[in-house]
């Protein structure tokens, strides 16, 4: 377990990232034999590109570290329950075990909107849930009060803004 | 239903140069008022990455295209259904409707092995399926009919070279 905390904060460092950047907080990391061969996390609204979720981004560059599109014997940790993209992303790669830490109400593939892996797809991968679950979800819970907030005194601004034409 | 055509033969001429490079044959091109603003074709094993199906790679073209994550008013021509992968970054991209040639026995998530749209999230897709099936599937039959042929006289030959020793 000690081992699984160490990869998580890595990705919960790179969820912050996110966060900083005004990004959906969402961080990955791809380990192969105790070693991070993969990082991303979520820039789709600042590259403005559907594709850039954490989990893409970090299995994109574990492939380019390996020279190879299967990625055996290899570990993906991810701070929210991966969307349906991103499991499909996570089969692709043939990724063995999946350690995530909140689950994803909206989107979540691995057993919270759909369970992708009760299919009978060819490729099956193990997932644990969990890891360091309240410090994942409490990052999520800020940012998304943070954003109403913010839009909020947006709404008062303009609102006082009609009020003094 | 001539406009639907015109775009599956694009789709369907880089599906073959996909199939002329070895590859999965699958084309896919991205379409908004009447103009192909991102095209694709599978190179998952020329590039050895997991993430570079047809669908991904039209989706991020037309992404930087657009300057947007957002697809609004977008529609994908694609040769095969798509897998979760890609149909998880249809929905992501916001495209509005997905037509497709042959349906994907093994990965087809629009209905085949699994219909995500079955699932309560937040962005729906239409799907039509059917367009220039024939030709799309023959394409894949041709091409897992060759890899089967190459690889029994790669074993004959190989049975041969263990006779001879």
């Amino acid at each position: 377990m000690e081992n699984h905390e160490y990869f998580m904060r890595r990705a919960l460092v790179l969820a912050q990232k996110a966060f900083d950047e005004g990004e959906v907080p969402v961080g990955a990391v791809v380990v192969h034999d105790g070693e991070i061969i993969g990082e991303g996390y979520n820039v789709r609204t600042q590259k403005q590109n559907a594709m850039l979720h954490a989990e893409t981004v970090a299995i994109y560059n574990a492939c380019e570290k390996m020279g190879s599109w299967r990625l055996w014997d290899c570990c993906l940790y991810v701070t929210l329950e991966p969307c349906p993209m991103c499991t499909g992303a996570i089969m692709n790669a043939r990724i063995d075990t999946v350690y995530y830490g909140a689950d994803n109400i909206r989107a979540g593939s691995c057993g919270t909107v759909v369970n992708l892996f009760d299919y009978p797809f060819t490729y099956k991968v193990n997932i644990v849930k969990g890891i360091l679950q309240e410090e994942c979800g409490t990052l999520m819970v800020n940012f998304f009060r943070n954003l109403r907030e913010k839009n909020k005194q947006k709404k008062s601004a303009e609102n006082a803004d009609t009020e003094n034409q």
